[in-house]
């Protein structure tokens, strides 16, 4: 009934749904496999994408030649990016979406791929051949073989949804759950966990007064996740802000003893920083009101996603909670907020390509690998999708590093690390966040996935222009120099202290008030460079020679620190015979096989004084 | 947390979806509950409304103030009216739909209107009080308040999906099955049955060779359902037809040993009229080939729905007998077709408003009575909310007649007659199908919805005008002779007999091979006044006069059935005392207590023997 497939994805949420398209691109024949083809491409919490370091990460996928970008681009009822007032590494695209749109866009976009066939059906067990995946067994009793498989379970695996007291079996909301798989993991030697997530309830937009909330426009200036030419939609939506207050404090603690997570019925560790209500305010005792963002879920639906006010508290407490909230009043509820708990298995399980270590040509990408987020789940699921088509046909791996993107601090950290509560992205995780930015991902990835096969020539040539472009616009504002006299005004203007002599553009560029275009206003000829280039390359030069100074200390950090990074280990190295190292190393280095002395220098418990033990042993 | 009530709906199909619009539209405070708000108005099987019969219900709905007929307009991708080579009582216009589209069309429908709240919960138990419905209450345990339940609950009450010789308990494929209500129900005193119903594969069109197949468009003159404006889709779809062969047939046979249809393990009847594929070729062992229709779910995807192919055979059965379809050779498959078994309750547990006989205020709609189809199900479910809101506001009931609408006939053959399998409408259960027709619906329907103020102003004044139109071109016609001379060249055109002399138009007209155009050719006043009418009104015209001799023989036995229809039986009349009864027709009279001498006699058992001492005794 069902051919041979390459490679085959168990789930379709936003890691699987990347991991299909990456290896379908990349030439495999792959089995979509997802519970219900009319969930596809579903946001099961909020109806937004991007935000700090998560816009970073829609980007390096793009980048890459995933797709999130292109379908959170068409769906978005509003954009806004992030920190513009702090510096360039913080910028973050950040977008609300038409959850519908979302979906769809998802599921047709996928449909055109010709490699991607699909199948809807539960996975109850690996079928294992000589210690590799060789295919799935279905619900149905289907055997389906293949080369390789990517679970993206998601929240499915043996989900329970608590609301107060109440237990339901589920892998979402009013959807069932998905059993027998880790039953299977588990007895094939893997250690499995817990954990737990939450999402706040959905109200009736009809049943609030906005006059009581702040307005959140999207931004004038459109910007977009993709580096490609994406067609927006025109509008933009507004979103609004209120608060809590004592008041809805004291009221939703009238339910902490039904609470699920207060009286221990959820074993699960929740997400720390993206806690629930009830958490937030037994936490932060001392804050006496937390923001609500009311957020549209789409285009023409009333509904309304109630962002900051994910709880698990009975759905009384939350609606007597609710109608506290200024402009929440006489608010109608769709439906409560609940929690769930499900299954994952800790990352440290898993080799830096996400392949299990256990079984070969396995791999894991998303919620399973104990992650939370959107983008985090989509940007493992392209990872894995290219490891298991690279994998199988015996071609290089995609590792990517720590020092070229976020999807790389985000593997390596899981894998080295591991993580015991839901781990998400911030810009704090990447220790070379500087040069990890949102405007440069296309140059920092384009190449690798052009390399791979996911970039087109086109879009590499266009990456390649970028940096043409870019370095031809700062070596001219290097070289040449601006008429004091005509500078100054400006200057003056923006308050910054007038030239006494001309000067170099570079030096007026390097003061934080002056922008490219000021400049630009003194110098005709600068006028008129500009105007042959893109807005987008004009602030990536403006970029380069704003922060020269700081990209160049953190690029010697780099080359200082890629000794280690470089210096391999051999993976059946026997630690055992290096007695100096203490127990801990000891144990986690077998566990965890580095790849280098860079990553083992990393796992929590390696000491510096371990790690001399490894170098000096090693040269 | 919920205010009391007006109406509760339980379920948003078809059915749920009419009766919460209605009811609120009439001034209830409705509450729509639903156990997935991201599923509300599935099409559940075909991509499709109307059709033979079923067209003209959906008209009917629309003429009444319902909305499936313009949900239906706006998600069409291919209208065709069917049967135009037969008389105007057979023209059935029938859509094929944008699955997603539709759904989406209905929830933001909903959502505009503004008495409608919704609830995303399962209910498992109504609250009576008094022997009334006074509310529900749902799996999270919460009592809501209502002065009426309607129930809309489709195939979901403890709902099981068959597909060979595997069962997974659920509603629909990949949703979960609602429990607990039937058991109360029974406990009430309700007598319930188990029905079935099947759903075809669905496929992957990438997969498909169309050269093998027969291509289907839609009209090029598009009709609609809807009688206000509606702005339709430019453009059409191409649907396709291929065939079954004796090889498919044979293949399929291999399954019958694990069919669940065939080795008793589905108990339920199923509908006879629309069988699945393995019930069509034991049943009509004589055919050597059945017809698919090849239909597309929307305007961008490749899923393909396989209309004809109803099946719950093994998968893998299912799939060799699709590869020996022509254009099949290649299929892919994105999920098998399967039945599914639900509990019903026999119809004459009903009132002719969908109330219950046994708990007052409680009201029943949709497959829940034993129908299959969704114009069939949401025609109950609009006659059930206009009652629910009649009755708790002591208003008239709104109870339509055989002789004015199909609806009028669905329900009261299901009142009267009950059903053992599951009833889907044809023109041949309408003894009055001629006046019954997809052109006058409004004509029929609005002034009834006017009345209840579910037709705006608006509506009953472009039906007056299209009567007194209507009226004006018809008289015209009657009273205008046309000129031979200037006739004769057309009607030997068309080959019909020149005329001898100028004679009313009327008499050319009532030719069958002479439209009202060819008329106008001929005579110039008949072409200008032409001109200031719509072409519905025309059409209209032309129906009227061709066909009136038949429409004025029907009034006339209507009038004649008028008697018994009128002659109303007292709700306590005491069949007992009435000897010469035969003693089946007493039990059923006393069960099924019909409202009219009329309703009696369609009671299967009842004699018109029984009938004659029925009047006797009342006269």
């Amino acid at each position: 009934m069902f051919p041979r497939y390459n490679v085959i994805v168990v789930g379709a949420g936003h890691a699987g749904c990347e991991a299909a398209a990456a290896a379908a691109n990349l030439g495999s024949r792959v089995l979509l496999i997802t519970m219900n083809m009319g969930t596809i491409a579903q946001m099961s919490c909020n109806p937004a994408m991007g935000g700090v370091a998560k816009g970073q990460i829609v980007r390096e996928i793009d980048a890459l030649g995933g797709y999130s970008g292109i379908i959170a681009d068409k769906s978005t009822i509003q954009f806004r990016m992030l920190n513009l007032s702090k510096g360039p590494a913080m910028w973050s695209p950040r977008t609300q979406n038409d959850r519908m749109r979302f979906a769809e866009e998802w599921r047709i976009q996928l449909e055109q791929i010709p490699n991607v066939d699909f199948w809807q059906d539960m996975v109850k067990e690996i079928i294992i051949k000589n210690g590799k995946a060789n295919g799935v067994v279905t619900s149905l009793g289907i055997s389906i073989e293949a080369d390789a498989v990517v679970l993206t379970n998601g929240t499915f695996l043996n989900g329970i949804i608590h609301i107060g007291e109440k237990k339901i079996g589920g892998g979402r909301t009013a959807e069932k759950a998905a059993t027998g798989l880790t039953e299977q993991l588990i007895d094939l030697g893997f250690e499995s966990g817990r954990m737990k997530t939450g999402t706040p309830p959905r109200v009736d937009g009809r049943s609030l007064d906005y006059s009581k909330m702040e307005e959140q426009w999207g931004d004038e200036k459109r910007g977009k996740f993709s580096f490609k030419d994406i067609k927006l939609p025109t509008e933009q939506r507004c979103c609004w802000i209120t608060y809590t207050n004592q008041q809805v404090h004291e009221t939703l603690k009238e339910g902490f003893e039904q609470s699920p997570m207060f009286t221990g019925r959820i074993k699960g560790l929740g997400p720390r920083y993206c806690p629930s209500i009830e958490d937030k305010i037994n936490r932060f005792a001392e804050r006496d009101r937390h923001q609500i963002f009311v957020e549209p879920e789409g285009w023409r639906t009333h509904e309304i996603y109630v962002n900051g006010f994910s709880t698990s508290l009975p759905e009384d407490v939350q609606y007597r909670a609710l109608t506290q909230i200024p402009g929440f009043e006489k608010v109608k509820m769709f439906r409560p907020g609940y929690a769930i708990e499900y299954d994952y298995f800790p990352p440290m399980q898993l080799d830096l390509t996400l392949e299990t270590k256990l079984i070969k040509h396995l791999f894991f990408a998303g919620q399973i690998n104990g992650t939370t987020g959107y983008e985090e789940a989509a940007s493992q699921g392209l990872l894995a999708g290219i490891n298991a088509h690279q994998r199988i046909n015996d071609l290089h791996e995609l590792v990517l590093k720590r020092s070229e993107s976020y999807i790389g601090v985000l593997i390596d950290d899981l894998v080295t690390k591991g993580t015991e509560e839901p781990y998400r992205m911030f810009t704090s995780r990447a220790e070379h966040r500087l040069l990890l930015r949102q405007d440069n991902a296309d140059i920092r990835l384009t190449p690798l996935a052009y390399e791979l096969g996911l970039a087109t020539e086109e879009a590499i040539q266009r990456v390649n222009k970028k940096i043409a472009d870019t370095d031809y616009i700062v070596k001219y504002i290097k070289k040449t120099s601006v008429q004091a006299n005509a500078m100054n005004p400006i200057l003056v203007e923006r308050g910054s202290s007038p030239l006494t002599q001309n000067i170099k553009m570079f030096n007026v560029l390097s003061r934080p008030q002056i922008s490219i275009y000021d400049i630009a206003t003194a110098d005709t000829q600068l006028k008129e460079l500009l105007q042959k280039y893109t807005e987008e390359t004009i602030e990536q030069a403006e970029i380069r020679v704003k922060y020269e100074s700081y990209f160049d200390k953190e690029l010697e950090i780099i080359s200082k620190m890629k000794k280690m990074e470089d210096r391999e280990i051999n993976p059946s190295f026997d630690y055992n015979q290096l007695i100096s190292l203490s127990k801990e190393a000891r144990e986690k280095l077998i566990k965890i096989k580095p790849r280098t002395l860079g990553q083992a220098s990393r796992i929590s418990g390696v000491s510096p004084a371990d790690i001399s033990v490894l170098m000096v042993h090693m040269s």
